[in-house]
């Protein structure tokens, strides 16, 4: 058994100072204080980490990995021309190969960030379920599909079979939702064709919604909203995770509330596309989980879930020009607990006997930090990726002391590098 | 001489491959290509770089060093009992000494993440103005006057004095400005008095305006404006630094653009403070200079002039609903050269010989920031205090590979948390 002692256990519930952490197989079996902890065993692996916090490992509730490799190729560009012009004509240059090493140059950056479950929609998902593999960390999948050009449904049949395929695979670190990308790019039949296959297979769904004004505004033209769509097609009948929701239509915030719909809110692609504010507050009042995703570094550029704190505690305050309009603890919580839980992933998030051992271990003793009176304001308006120490997947150590234990990282980093300069015909720094 | 060879030399204006920066005593002599360098001569100390991008030294335009020692003391609390309850009361306990340690605690991150020049404004300045010598970096400092607590005009005479002490010393590192706090907590009469001796002495001004919507409509309720209150006073008489500027009345940025004043955007204070999102834009696009300021640490917690940066390039983009709304370029320029002249400091903040060798070395290779198709979006974007490996200020290495050279950080730490625990009376973690 791995015991992690002395440090303070920090869940958005509870702050436990000289706690115990013991973890068996994968799973968390004790986490509280000293006094109540089990003797140790004579075989057990013990960390003294005085001074120290550990919180629950952070669930990246939307992402696109594998876009890591197109980080930074063409910023400040508004979002159509960005994805006419620049991106979607690297993506067409992008073969299976080139998804993996950019996936594996991605974990790098979120497993030394402390992200311990991803929600990742793209192509050539094999490759991506290959890398999440390796890193040790789990993550829910989801095949990218366009209605307009899937004719042939040949898209929707791979999602399904990657279903098959990676369910519950690698003892349960993986899950599978079915991706229909948007509503602007998947039209009401092909959604309610992937809603019974959904229903068939009792999948959970991933999809994009009301990113943009526009394309809530064009859903308003034709009669309906987002949070409509998902009714109408049947999508809600099975958990929804619907990724952005920054402009949701009147009335869209009750119908999502009585749907079993997670939102994953991306603030910092929200801001750095110019898509706007998500109202998160109003969401999380409604009782709408609301987890927190990167989106993918070619908009976010940054995969670390203390930049996306920040950012999304920042602009619920800024918004409602109230400094009490997220807190640290509610933020903390979006970003572990409550993205577990809008991904549909129940034993995920907590330090709490039962589940899944996905734990950071962090360190906010140096001066870039202290000092700390408070360890949740610490840790999400202060403290970043440089703070975490060590990260535990599954009860295994994949990342300490800068160190990725399970993948070789210059490796990676140099595959990826000249995976990124050949499609985007361009030479790096 | 100091020769930095290999590196990119990037500032705003350009960015030149295979750059040599050569520096003679406080000032830039070279910054060009390879080819065009003066040759190396045996008494130089040569670095050779290469990989790494070497930008001029940051500004942080506005900023109260000292309450680094509140930093998390009293988050997610509006505004007015922020202050009120908990800020106010705890800096009452506040000695010199604990200004000092603040101060201190506050350079070694400043430092460690590029801040080469400060524009500090609190109390007993002449410690703020001990730390700042000690940390070798440079500063404008400004005694915060309060008219209200002020009936005998002391702290007005204790800011004067601050001037003739202080103005141009440590060889040209220092320098003050008078600091009326803001219009709300000095009447016209004391502006009008703190506007003559500016005049007398050629001081410039440092003041916090139209911070809140309140404080606006305030000025706007009695007749005036927030830039209305600087012409009428006489203080724009000499250049100003206005703090804040997020709620610029109706006609305050033409106003402020017929004036010399430079502006201190502060996005991370401002949002997280509740305060709002500031016209960067339009204060740019009518001339006016836009530096990046972090204000205290009590309010933003973070002076790291990266995380400035990307608020200031999401907000902009975000409230205009356009990613193109201020560029990686405009956002580096003004974290430096536009900080420089919002300070009014013109021969700071460019990699040009003449300029005051004050410059950065950023280390771009690691997998948290590759890959890098454009220096300035990874820079803005995805990098952190994290990747700045050297820090040279007038000059002289100040910091390089995680290491301070002119102060004992360790020592700083522990005194500055023994000090923060004292005042809080509270136990840190």
């Amino acid at each position: 058994m791995i015991r992690l002692e002395g440090a303070t256990l920090l869940s958005p519930e509870q702050q436990i100072q000289d706690g115990v952490l013991v973890i068996d197989g994968a799973r968390i079996v004790y986490a509280g204080p000293a006094a109540g902890a089990p003797p140790a065993g004579p075989g057990d692996e013990v960390s003294a980490l005085f001074g120290r916090v550990i919180i629950p490992g952070f669930v990246n509730a939307h992402t696109h990995l594998a876009m890591q490799i197109l980080r930074g190729v063409a910023d400040d560009v508004p979002l159509m021309p960005w994805l006419e012009e620049h991106v979607w004509p690297i993506e067409a240059r992008m073969t299976s190969e080139d998804i993996l090493q950019g996936t594996r140059l991605a974990l790098l950056e979120a497993v030394a960030a402390g992200v311990t479950c991803v929600n990742d929609m793209y192509g050539s998902m094999d490759r991506v379920a290959e890398a999440i593999g390796e890193s040790g960390i789990r993550g829910m999948i989801t095949q990218g599909l366009i209605g307009a050009n899937d004719p042939e449904r040949e898209s929707l049949r791979r999602g399904v079979a990657l279903y098959e395929r990676w369910q519950g695979a690698l003892g349960g670190r993986m899950r599978v939702a079915l991706g229909p990308h948007a509503p602007y790019t998947c039209p009401p039949d092909y959604l309610r064709e992937v809603a019974d296959y959904a229903t068939a297979l009792h999948a959970p769904i991933h999809i994009h919604l009301a990113e943009t004004r526009g394309e809530t505004e064009e859903l308003v033209r034709q009669g309906t909203t987002p949070a409509r769509v998902l009714t109408d097609s049947g999508l809600s009948r099975e958990h929804v995770v619907a990724a952005h929701n920054v402009f949701p239509a009147d009335g869209d915030i009750a119908i999502l509330a009585g749907l079993d719909v997670g939102v994953a809110h991306c603030p910092v692609s929200n801001l750095k596309l110019g898509c706007g504010f998500a109202p998160t507050r109003r969401l999380r009042d409604a009782g709408v989980p609301v987890g927190i995703g990167s989106d993918g570094a070619a908009s976010a550029n940054v995969l670390d879930p203390f930049l996306s704190m920040k950012a999304a505690a920042w602009i619920a305050k800024g918004t409602a020009e109230d400094a009490s309009a997220l807190t640290a603890r509610d933020v903390l919580r979006m970003a572990t607990r409550e993205g577990a839980l809008a991904l549909g992933w129940p034993d995920l998030g907590a330090l709490e006997p039962g589940y899944l051992a996905d734990v950071v271990v962090v360190d906010l003793r140096g001066f870039a930090v202290q000092p700390v009176f408070d360890p949740f304001s610490a840790l999400v308006y202060t403290a970043t990726a440089h703070q975490v120490e060590r990260v535990y997947a599954s009860g295994r150590l994949v990342y300490s002391d800068g160190r990725h234990h399970l993948v070789n990282a210059q490796d990676v980093l140099q595959s990826a590098r000249a995976a990124a300069q050949r499609i985007a015909g361009q030479t790096l720094l």
